[in-house]
């Protein structure tokens, strides 16, 4: 598997809106996957996600994830990234859940109670499946 | 997360096409995904891949694996089935890799060069995100 800098083109593709999967690791070492939000800047992947949620202590105690983010209709085509949580935030403000609900839905988070963290995903190595299916 | 078996609505949703992906885990532990096409059948998924993959060395080094399986379109509705593979079989006649395509292709699959393996998957734990929005 490739190691980043990603192709420009694959690049553009992660900077849009699509629909993704996160996996991380559960303490007895099992894989769990959820559909996620994320966002994509400078080559780093941004997730967020409600601070008592059983998956966020999964990855601060293993920050290793995987993330697959699908090209629309043809989620077969899909970039995978693989990588670390180098940086955890408490979204106090809810800036960044905000941030991610504007990307996907044009408006803020309708929940606004329950407190939430943002982790910045740096990744080290990278994979394309059928990547000229993927319109940049 | 709800042991199976999964509420007839939810079975009926799997049962479905739908867009989905996978998470095994590398022999160093860390998570990996990529999207896959799967079945569903008396509460066993199926999956299949090419025999050369190393996805296939670390599910059979490590048989746990999660799936999400994702709502069309509104791929944040997901179900999340954790589990074990329980069985492996060389898919010598390409009879598996065939059921896969003529389910989301409604066509036998075109490459027909390369060994295929077929994994069963057992479900442990299963998890519905947002289910009222997803159609049965």
């Amino acid at each position: 598997m490739p190691r980043p800098p990603l192709p420009p083109r694959l690049d553009a593709f992660l900077a849009k809106p699509n629909a993704a999967v996160i996996a991380t690791v559960r303490p007895d070492g099992a894989p769990v996957t959820v559909a996620t939000w994320y966002d994509w800047e400078d080559g780093r992947a941004l997730v967020n996600m409600d601070a008592s949620r059983r998956r966020n202590e999964h990855m601060r105690a293993d920050p290793r994830v995987s993330l697959t983010v699908m090209s629309t209709p043809n989620w077969g085509s899909h970039v995978s990234l693989q990588g670390r949580v180098v940086e955890w935030i408490d979204d106090v403000d809810l800036r960044d859940i905000d941030r991610l609900a504007i990307r996907y839905f044009g408006q803020p988070y309708p929940f606004r109670d329950d407190p939430r963290v943002s982790a910045w995903i740096e990744i080290d190595l990278w994979h394309a499946w059928r990547p000229e299916d993927i319109k940049d």
